[in-house]
């Protein structure tokens, strides 16, 4: 495996602590330009635009954007400091509804900071930037897990196919979904990867094919409509994708289109396998039903990214950023602690 | 319903027969640009570009273009002449495998040619045009007769989905899978409808967006991705789509994607209607394995339209610009002579 991938760091968070670095991967694959958030508002924007996407680097930026902006916190008193960053954590968690490692993250900082009311506000502050790099640490722990359980499914020479990018670029190293597929690389599995291209905003022809190119796999690109004929053609033996939000019954949210690939998959009797840490994982959600689905900009669909517009204008559009894909059409979901297999307990994980 | 769509002359032949004038469907929907085929290599170019597309209108192309050219013949005697018809027939067959009515209308064309061995080449230079006049009107009326037949299965107030395009543009007037939702707009009935951008080349945002819209019919434009979330929303109750060639079984080769649509439809129940007029039906073909399926080229995936490159340098990708929906998938073929159910029996047709 060619180890370029590892050189490209999805998020992290600057050595003086006063900033977020991201990748901004709404310029790849042309361009790899690294760009640095200094303020709620940079990371609001971040995320909203999709400069850094995929739920569990979502839930990473978001956790080290809430630190940097709690450095910035002029406050002498607890009361003072918490009810500010109360107000930061909202208006990050208003980036994006769907992911629940977003305001999972989130969540998990406000928590060191009420479990510490005691304490000093630059003691808080210190805990804060200690515990958003645990969140990164144990993500990326996470994903080598969940590659090992699902390659534990997997045969050499398979041909796979994914939609949208739950790899490197949405996560840290391995990814979740394409996970198995780095540490196949590394063993010799030799897999054909199909990546659907995933509209409207291409992350499967412009962060898929990108990662796993540079990493050496072998990839083949195709549109989203194309899955079908690939499938009857005997091409592909697994589906792997990652997920946004699981529900209790696991019922699974994941970018628009995942439900239409889990229908193609049953009908052709290809096993489909939903990837992700446990912290993607939403017990208070009991079903499908009760995930809220981000609906965006009509532009997506109507004007191609970066070009000309592509529908006549007054056009309707409908955008879904994601779908759900309801849990009996799932084979199984991977995580780091195993693999849940029908009828899914999620809580039991 | 606003009339203006009829202004739209898809294919037609030059007062004086010496060009075949289109529509140029790849300006579409930002600019209404004619322009005029002289030779076998414009009508070969404006195929294979889809310039012009749609299955009838392609052959409507081609039985003007084989005319154009035969006035061009230098030949005195009738030896001469077929010869080089045959020559440019067989060239301008080349420019898209898929179709049937191209080769059909062709075929229908040098059939005029044999059986009037005995006339003068003018005078079956003279007949040619009859014959390719012929092709378009009864092709316009199997049209109006197809919509009638379909909507014969609709209700008022359906929400009907479709893919790609195989409307007025593709055709003349009503179109084939539109011509049900252009009827019932002039009869009131209200349809809600669907259209799948229908990647790589995006016929479905570019060209039934545009001919419905320009019609009054409430139309919103969706990506192929999106088919799945929208029928499981409720709000499609029939498919509709065009078809390239149907095979004796009842096997249907479309534009990529339309077999995943199938699928999607049978998953949650809604029927699923192909529409076409009887010479798109191949009885030498006996099944969907048959039938060959064009592959294009890889940048029509990998570099946006008009755009810059959306996918890494290098990346594969992997375009066929058609799929075969199998028999068993299709509630009903409906033709302007009836509607077929299954088991099919093309040829009873």
């Amino acid at each position: 495996m060619n180890t370029n991938i590892t050189d490209l760091k999805t998020v992290r968070l600057s050595q003086d602590g006063s900033a977020v670095i991201i990748l901004d991967q709404t310029r790849l694959p042309g361009s790899e330009v690294y760009i640095s958030l200094f303020s709620a508002e940079d990371v609001w924007d971040a995320i909203y635009k999709l400069k850094v996407r995929g739920a569990p680097a979502i839930g990473i930026a978001a956790a080290y954007g809430i630190y940097i902006c709690s450095r910035l916190i002029a406050a002498d008193t607890y009361d003072v400091f918490y009810r500010e960053f109360l107000r930061v954590k909202d208006y990050l968690a208003s980036s994006r509804p769907t992911a629940v490692n977003l305001i999972a993250a989130l969540n998990r900082m406000e928590k060191v900071v009420t479990t510490h009311a005691e304490g000093s506000v630059p003691e808080i502050v210190q805990l804060l930037r200690a515990e958003s790099e645990a969140i990164r640490t144990e993500d990326a722990a996470a994903c080598r897990r969940i590659g090992e359980n699902c390659l534990s499914l997997l045969r050499p020479g398979m041909g796979i196919l994914t939609h949208c990018n739950a790899g490197h670029l949405a996560v840290s190293e391995y990814g979740t979904a394409l996970a198995p597929v780095y540490l196949g690389e590394e063993r010799g599995y030799g897999f054909k990867v199909f990546a659907d291209e995933t509209r409207p905003l291409l992350q499967g022809a412009r962060l898929t094919a990108y990662e796993l190119q540079k990493a050496g796999v072998d990839v083949t690109l195709i549109c989203d409509n194309m899955a079908s004929a690939v499938m009857r053609k005997g091409w592909v033996q697994a589906v792997v994708v990652g997920c946004d939000r699981v529900a209790a019954n696991g019922d699974t949210a994941n970018k628009i289109g995942t439900s239409g690939v889990a229908i193609l998959a049953r009908h052709y009797g290809i096993p489909f396998y939903v990837l992700g840490p446990t912290s993607t994982i939403d017990l208070n959600c009991p079903d499908g039903e009760s995930i809220e689905i981000e609906e965006r900009h009509p532009e997506e669909i109507t004007d191609m990214w970066y070009a000309s517009r592509m529908a006549p204008e007054g056009v309707k559009a409908y955008n879904p950023a994601f779908d759900v894909t309801p849990h009996d059409l799932i084979t199984a979901i991977i995580t780091e602690k195993g693999i849940a297999y029908p009828p899914f307990r999620m809580e039991d994980l």
